[in-house]
């Protein structure tokens, strides 16, 4: 995998922008990527909730798109791909007063390789992500969530997630 | 407890939209209420994805809200409580190309007296909540959310969650 440059985030910034409006409204931007992994991060206030805390709601879609995001970055020089979530869970172990990070770390290599080979051969595979969200310097929100990505051309029906 | 009123839906849903204002970039509404439990709505439109269906986030957003909008109208005779989610688990079985619709079932009455007997007890108390999405007449996400109520004036410390 070449190295993802800066413009690359920038275009993964305007992906989200334009397909997934809610982002805007979130105030949502790719903040880093590396070896470790991508964060996307977001404004508390427009994600504040009546505990003048990160909503709930905001969180868990931060930590879907930081998952969604990574994959397309991972997936940039292959086939199109289409991505989609089919399972989530999240725990909220803390409340997160401040501007909301979610970073989605690489998964292991052998998984990462799994996962690559098995989309080359079939045109669909699954991968499990795992994002955490900080507070306060201690792990605020543990979110696990299973993917599927399928190469358009081989599967161009609507998948069941 | 005593019916609940159009009008009660209709400050139900201004409280959303003052506290969580993602509420209104999503233009939720309050959309039914029975014995069955509470239903929440939100146009495709705001909440669409690259696929020109609901977005995941969106549709965990909403399931969420409806968890939590239930426990308002049923806690709303008691002393003043905070209603916060602590864990949740979504399957996206299906895509959904339609308005959203998020149902929470009311629990059962064991549950739901046990959960209000602890809560007048300790001032504190737990409760899992399921809401669906249907689309095209079939069940699309399914949604699990563990949320806990607190008593602001015995609990005035910030939760754990």
């Amino acid at each position: 995998m070449h190295p993802v440059r800066n413009k690359q985030l920038r275009e993964l910034e305007q992906t989200l922008y334009v397909e997934i409006p809610l982002t805007r409204a979130m105030g949502v931007t790719v903040a880093h990527f590396d070896a470790t992994g991508l964060t996307l991060s977001a404004p508390l206030e427009p994600n504040i909730n009546h505990k003048s805390t990160a909503f709930g709601g905001s969180l868990a879609t931060l930590a879907t798109l930081a998952g969604w995001g990574l994959l397309q970055l991972v997936l940039r020089e292959r086939p199109p791909v289409t991505v989609v979530i089919q399972e989530s869970s999240v725990q909220y172990l803390r409340p997160v007063a401040e501007d909301l990070r979610a970073s989605c770390a690489l998964p292991r290599a052998e998984a990462l390789e799994k996962f690559l080979r098995l989309l080359a051969r079939k045109g669909m595979a699954r991968i499990e992500l795992e994002v955490l969200i900080p507070a306060g310097g201690e792990t605020a929100v543990k979110f696990r969530g299973l993917f599927v990505a399928f190469e358009k051309h081989r599967h161009p029906f609507t998948p069941p997630v």
